[in-house]
């Protein structure tokens, strides 16, 4: 051991150790020079140890501590003491101590940092692409360090669950064919091959399907994923995803493992006890009473249909709407009344605004008052109407009533986003007292229907098994059949999606036939995957579950670069070692470029 | 739970279980049709179980079941019964009982496979070819199955050992800058920034060190890493490795955490006990007495210095070249003499043919007699320098003496290879008793001299620390300057190395000099690590370990297909999921190609 090497880490000195010599490396998180003495907060990855510089000690010494800065590299070799009554910093665990130096090595030295480390210091954290350019000194962030290391927890958790539930991690290929499916691959040219590409997976979806037909019968992978989509806020290009399938199972099978890591995760992350079973919500409850797939049960708010009250009501627009078949649907937000001005209301105010980013021609809308209704169309509405309106909403005075008639797809895409909206101005979610609601949607239509391209298309993918009592309407119905698909909702976010897979190759060539697929364009576009299916494949189904998500949740942060240690910034593209370049015009030559 | 879901798998009934009626599900392994029974065995991940079909239980079952065949996947109900005596396999588990079923559920069928899934039917397996085009197939096959659990096994370990030690598992990206060091990279055509490239990751280096300068301590990360070369029997262009790096250490830091991992990997993948600490060896000794830099300590056949002997014999060529300064050195092939025919030492054998392969220009060789020697040389040699040469390579009759005279480079070469070819002719290694011999090679030099650009190039790469000793001499004679560098060599092959980074800006530069590099030029090829070295970074030093050599090694093949799921292979590749393909010209077009 080197004279410099640290005896103890900066977190783990206290009072038991008073007396004792010890050495501590770490960086200068604070300085302060007294005059008489130079106080610093010696600073690594387990915490903070105040170390203490006296003049008595030598004035050799003491003239080094006074040269010391911010972020400097130090090893101090000195006595542990106690803190001098009133001085002690009960909120560290380290604070009942401190060390009295000896002696002093600069391990290394800092220029000033281009921005404050220590986030307490100032109110407001430096500009982000300012803190990517220096990711490495952001990277020292308690929060950034705090986040990361919640994820190795994470990690870390799902290893432990899964590998005691008997299941096999297996790595899957990076480079891989090209799909025409999906999203955008990332491309790499073959050398070997030239002319020919490889992609980057945009999940093991096809590997792990073969691994079930292969008989490994419980498979996992915290995998890397990567699609070629622009940088947003909640998306990076790379993702990591746990991926897993298991044979010989139905959805029960998946839901339970699934709910039991998830109870793992929340306690050993957070601490916080996770109740199971989650419950289970029809995709069709989701869609009209939440207007979203993934809905948010944080809060109440739910869109009530109006249809058969409003259609006998004056109002020309929502009686057309409903003679079209269509629909009218309203939220009450509760006691908000107040809360918006009828300018915010009228048309070109911010609510109606809102609804037609999301194909609403108009929001209707209506204040409770214990007698009446206000508003802009309370004067269609009948004595009759207006009580049957009040007991569907429970509106109580105070109350808003929002209302969108239009198609089902634009009403429940309106008020779904109007609901979140909604939450939000009306502090539905405290944000400094985090709960979590998670659930799984079920029931997902098997097909939906391309308008432009006049057939059915698989809303998941074409591998999705039906649900068995669905089964005879294949041909007959498509739009009315149901997949053994799920999707895991947390807190408004979907964190995971999977299904139970078609392993019965008379199923699978029913629905390429649903899809307008002959078995010939089937083989072209899937031959190795149903060549596999073809050998004896056990019924299998799996789930993906969205890491980054799940750390961002767990977090409490809305910025994906908090949870990636060295994620991509376009702006600050050439700063980051995870941006393209240029390459020697040699090496694309080689590869026939 | 569905009416065809397992109760049980195929591995887990014994004659406790008896009695009982149970539901597996699995493939057929085995069928056999005695006419007045049907048996199979069935199989899963988990293990084999015999059930009979009885001809009494009803003829619609029985007809169904003659019509099974090899690979097929059943759900079969039945009660479990013990076997009659003396038709018990006691080598099986579930040995003793077998399953007399009562109803059967084909839930799929299969085609007769291409080729024969049970490895012990046969003597062979079939073509590998063959084999990797229905991969999903030969993943099947016992060894395969047992390798990539083994493989789990070793990730578990790791994941397991490192957390225990506080280590963080960080993720780094796929996709990262070109760099001009190293392997041919594999590019990635940017769409955001056109004409620019990103490349796949040879090894997240960059990203471990500035970890260390960002305070995180200890990290490690179950790398994926990708070189563009060619393929060959042991190498593939994805690898994994253990990728790790600590802060405040020196080598003995790292040498403990590797050693109490390796214990853990092979008590828990092969239930052997591994001594530590392990040997450490010179380079130069590693050189001068194995010809090898990763040297196999499973058998002696060391290499012997044999100048001094030799430079007063009346050999010519061994004579000039002791007097040209280069080396004359041997090995004693003990008890030998009879294995090799002479025809096979005379010039155009095949040992003087192997030695030619490493640049040798010839092989010297004396057979050894109680009272002489015979060979191509004994002649040139008195009595007094045979007694020598006795001596000094402890010849006994029956050994076989060879001899290799030339430059170091070539004789250390030559001779290395040339012992591990007598260790396999002479049988020394017994494959089927595996025995793991360890040990870390180190003081490897800093630099080595390129003759062809007549400068100082960095032997690892130019952020390995010298020695603390050697650092006088960093100018004035570069040659003698030993690394903090180390390799952790597993019965000669190489499974791992790293080294302590420089963190001391002063020395970098030194080092940078000693290399031709002039500052402009450093920052311009490593400018982001090293301004991250220049705010704050700790001491810190780190190891990488090859997990697809460490797994081979581990189950005893040389194949390295065996260890990955779905390998890359050029001949089969049209056949496989992880070759290149053609794409969609419009994507290219996007991508400005």
């Amino acid at each position: 051991m080197s004279s410099w090497q640290r005896t103890h880490n900066c977190g783990e000195l206290r009072e038991t150790h008073i007396g004792s010599t010890v050495t501590l490396n770490g960086w200068v998180h604070t300085y302060r020079d007294h005059g008489s003495f130079v106080f610093i907060d010696l600073r690594d990855r387990y915490g903070l140890t105040q170390i203490v510089f006296e003049p008595e000690r030598g004035s050799e010494l003491f003239t080094l501590a006074q040269s010391i800065r911010s972020e400097w590299v130090l090893s101090v070799t000195g006595t542990v003491a106690n803190r001098l009554p009133g001085k002690e910093k009960l909120e560290l665990p380290t604070g009942k101590i401190e060390l009295k130096v000896e002696s002093l090595e600069v391990l290394n030295k800092c220029p000033t940092p281009p921005f404050e480390i220590n986030e307490f210091v100032g109110t407001e954290l430096a500009n982000e692409d300012l803190r990517l350019k220096y990711r490495f000194l952001d990277l020292r962030r308690q929060t950034l360090q705090r986040i990361l290391r919640m994820r190795h927890t994470l990690n870390k958790t799902i290893h432990h669950v899964l590998d005691a539930s008997d299941f096999i991690e297996v790595e899957t290929p990076i480079l891989g064919k090209s799909s025409p499916e999906g999203a955008r691959d990332y491309l790499v040219p073959s050398r070997v091959f030239p002319g020919e590409w490889y992609a980057l997976p945009q999940s093991p979806q096809l590997y792990k399907q073969l691994l079930m037909v292969s008989g490994y019968d419980k498979y996992y992978q915290i995998a890397r994923c990567l699609r070629d989509e622009d940088l947003r806020a909640d998306r990076q290009p790379e993702f990591t995803q746990l991926d897993m399938e298991m044979s010989f199972v139905e959805m029960d099978d998946i839901f339970r493992v699934i709910e039991n890591l998830t109870v793992e995760i929340f306690q050993n992350c957070l601490g916080i006890s996770i109740p199971t079973p989650f419950p289970r919500m029809p995709y069709s409850e989701a869609m009209s009473k939440y207007g979203s797939d993934k809905p948010d049960l944080r809060y109440g708010l739910e869109i009530v249909d109006l249809g058969d009250i409003v259609e006998s009501s004056d109002f020309k627009v929502f009686k057309d709407t409903i003679a079209a078949g269509k629909k009218v649907r309203g939220i009450n937000a509760k006691g908000a009344a107040t809360v918006f001005s009828n300018t915010e209301l009228k048309e070109k105010g911010a609510l109606p605004e809102l609804v037609k980013q999301f194909g609403a021609k108009g929001l209707a809308w209506l204040k409770v008052e214990s007698d009446k209704f206000t508003g802009s169309i309370e004067k269609f509405f009948s004595a009759e109407v207006q009580t049957q309106l009040r007991q569907r909403l429970n509106a109580e005075p105070g109350d808003l009533l929002l209302m969108v008639a239009d198609s089902e797809d634009v009403v429940c895409n309106a008020l779904g986003n109007l609901r979140i909206h909604l939450a939000n101005r009306l502090g539905l979610v405290d944000p400094t007292k985090p709960i979590y609601k998670i659930h799984w949607v079920v029931d997902f239509p098997s097909f939906l229907w391309d308008d432009e391209e006049k057939r059915w298309v698989a809303n998941h993918h074409p591998f999705t098994a039906p649900k068995d009592e669905d089964l005879p309407y294949l041909e007959s119905d498509p739009g009315r059949v149901h997949a053994k698909a799920y999707d895991l909702v947390m807190n408004g976010y979907e964190v995971g999606g999977g299904s139970i897979r078609i392993h019965n190759p008379e199923v699978q060539s029913r629905v390429f036939q649903v899809l307008g697929m002959d078995q010939a364009n089937a083989e072209k576009r899937f031959g190795f995957l149903l060549d596999a299916l073809k050998h004896g494949a056990p019924p299998h189904g799996g789930i993906a579950l969205g890491l980054d998500r799940w750390i961002m949740l767990l977090a409490g942060t809305t910025n994906i670069r908090d949870v990636i240690a060295f994620p991509k910034n376009q702006r600050a593209r050439d700063l980051m070692t995870g941006a393209p370049g240029t390459v020697d015009r040699k090496q694309l030559k080689e590869l026939g470029l």
